[in-house]
């Protein structure tokens, strides 16, 4: 039988989002009760044993300039940071030509440097004309959420080798295809992350710092401070709410609740049961905000081999299924971990292939980059995350053309005793941890006014 | 306690698709089950009771010239159809100028005419290139699936009177907007229904007939054929599959099978339990197919006035509420039923009204089309379908840029003991009954080969 719980608010999704949600209403003196799907919290942070008290991130990992909300909860659970490393030169495999190069940029033909210059400015000076809070209030939104970021990326960049390279970086930044992204979702999202440059970047960028750790014991030390207010193996399955009461019940137990905050990504949140059933709008809002796709590998060494011959073990190519690798170690440098990314299409693709064929096909990309040696790793992990029942895609979810003119406004909009939280719902760094951590820190505001 | 049966093919959905395909599994021996969520079969088909024994549709209702599948189907139950009603003139309200008109087209400008018939043979060269069954290997498919159907539309017709006039037909079409869908999913959509002016038009055309008795009658009549082997109010939360056999778990049963097939919309398809988890190009496909948006208004009179006054009953605006109203009544001609669409933007603004003011914009705008007295009905009906929890949104699902092309292939594909009917899922007549009624046909084929 069922467990009978009851709390001030029930939180479903031990994630940032949620777990943060949690601490802020339980620091306010209400009770709360999280309910988690799986048997671990972090959501789509995950880390990797590697052995010996050593991790590396199988999910979201960096963190940056701006993200103050997440800088600030990790000081106050007491983790430190460490920086990415990036010293050294990086490679570059463009239509057959291998550029080794210091710095942002290969040396490549100064027409394509300079065109890929202007269309990143162009990005950012359309991007700071969203507002964050209200995407389709843009002067241009209509126009913008009518077309694909791949239909803008057709046309702007005059050469085709500047577009190329465009789309390795959109791609990667989204996990997704731009055309599968409206115009105005891309800007949206590039302002809500400050900037072309500050979203590509490492050092003054998204992916300065590490989390000394890993990024999964954020959501690990806010869970602690929980004690049993987190639930684990109880995935949500209905909702019920009345006037004045909701209930929410999971494989293992009932809870009666005052309050629910959802804080999953959309395409889960749609596929709970809710008593009495959510508006028309709602659910197909939920509908339109299908997950990006991204499968992250590691490949683990004794050491990090490639820092010896002066380079930063980034690497990328508009051509290889293995979009770039970075050097991704533990901070003293052992063992040494090249992470590969493979995002959108040819994740699409390669998802479909078995384990071991899906190995080769990274281990050869990584070989390609930086030579045999770096093809024979001690050890590989791979993940999947579209493959992974609670969650279905990372980064995050990103909005399809017409989704944020037509549906934005009901985002954030609670639904009764209903309220949404996850980092999709974020005005300032949506998609990120920052996002996510922004977004607890609003629900439980709206939980608690 | 769940009431447990065993059956051959366990059926999901009671539509026409899933019916369809039960009838076909049944009549080659095999014993079958249709799971039904609702207290009634029909799923996108719904008759509304006008008494005396007549009815008018809240769903799907009309068939035309090449929906073989269909009328053959009808024929077989002993149905009848009459024609659609479209003696005498229509109007049209565009840009403060009324036009009362016989025939296809209002006397406007003939350069906008002329604009209008050159972007409409367009389409229909473009869209005969894409192949019905794999229209990933259409000839442009990656360029016509970057880019949406709005943004063609900005680009092609000339003049801007041509492209709204164009507007109201496509989002008539699809009951979604120009931006929601990939300009290869439309021209797929176009060819799959032959071309556009058989899409749009009555007498020739999709719109050409109509069924004695409702649309609805058709589910009726197969369920009544299938007896105890239909059960309604057992939505299906849970599907369990071994090498060798499934296990198919509703609110109120427990069933064994030896295969299943998944016949309702792929975003309520998403929302079952599987185990083994589908595979994750599976689950991100199902969440890329979002249901269109309509609400379908009836109103009623003592008779058809309009047709003294030599009307009708069609007409339309690109600037009202209501797109289009139309002559819907019963075969004798009494009562009067003008039918009202609201699709896509516009549905989505008023499903968010509460019942009264919706009532109040429709009968506002039948007015300002057919005069006062058409303001004035003895009754009104209405229906959102995106309310409707267990089909979330009509008339059916579109494919948004980058869909066909990157997870096209695995729409008809099996995963497992797992088939998938549906009309979404038709190469011929795609999102129409005559298509579900091919889905059902396909997939029994399967099931038995």
């Amino acid at each position: 039988m069922a467990e009978r719980r009851e709390c001030d608010v029930a939180i479903v999704g031990a994630g940032l989002a949620g777990l943060v949600a949690a601490k802020l209403i339980a620091d306010a003196g209400r009770s709360v009760l999280v309910l988690e799907a799986r048997d671990r919290v972090g959501g789509r942070t995950l880390n990797l044993d590697l052995g010996e008290g050593k991790v590396v991130e199988l999910g979201g990992q960096w963190i940056g300039p701006t993200q103050d909300r997440i800088y600030a909860l990790i000081a106050e659970l007491g983790i430190d940071t460490f920086p990415s490393y990036e010293a050294g030169d990086s490679i570059a495999l463009v239509r057959g030509k291998r550029y080794r190069y210091p710095g942002e940029m290969p040396g490549m033909n100064r027409l394509v440097l300079a065109d890929f210059a202007q269309a990143v400015a162009r990005i950012d000076r359309m991007a700071k004309r969203v507002p964050l809070d209200r995407p389709w209030d843009a002067p241009r939104a209509r126009t913008w959420d009518r077309e694909t970021l791949a239909a803008w990326l057709r046309r702007a960049p005059k050469t085709a080798a500047a577009r190329s390279m465009l789309q390795v970086y959109l791609t990667a930044i989204f996990a997704a295809e731009p055309e599968d992204i409206s115009l105005l979702a891309a800007l949206f999202y590039v302002h809500s992350g400050t900037s072309f440059e500050v979203l590509s970047t490492w050092e003054g960028g998204a992916q300065q710092d590490r989390i000394v750790g890993g990024s999964q014991l954020v959501s690990t030390r806010l869970a602690e401070g929980l004690a049993d207010a987190v639930q684990l193996e109880a995935p949500v399955r209905r909702i019920r709410q009345t006037a004045s009461s909701v209930q929410v019940e999971t494989d293992r137990s009932a809870v009666a609740a005052r309050r629910v905050v959802v804080a999953v990504p959309p395409t889960l949140a749609v596929r709970i049961d809710y008593h009495p059933p959510l508006p028309g709008g709602r659910d197909q809002l939920l509908q339109r905000l299908p997950q990006g796709t991204v499968i992250k590998a590691h490949a683990v060494y004794d050491e990090p081999f490639w820092r010896k011959e002066g380079l930063a073990g980034f690497a990328w190519s508009p051509h290889l299924p293995v979009s770039f690798i970075l050097d991704n170690s533990p901070p003293d440098g052992s063992p040494g971990v090249l992470s590969s990314f493979i995002v959108g299409r040819k994740a699409r693709s390669l998802g479909r292939e078995e384990p071991e064929a899906r190995r080769k096909v990274v281990l050869d990309c990584i070989a390609r980059y930086l030579g045999l040696r770096a093809g024979e790793p001690r050890a590989y992990h791979d993940l999947d995350w579209s493959a992974e029942v609670w969650t279905r895609g990372c980064y995050g979810a990103h909005f399809p053309p017409g989704v944020w003119t037509q549906f934005g406004p009901l985002l954030r909009e609670p639904v009764g005793l209903i309220h949404w939280a996850g980092s999709e719902t974020s005005a300032v760094w949506n998609g990120y941890m920052d996002g996510a951590v922004r977004s607890g820190e609003r629900v439980a505001q709206e939980v608690l006014a």
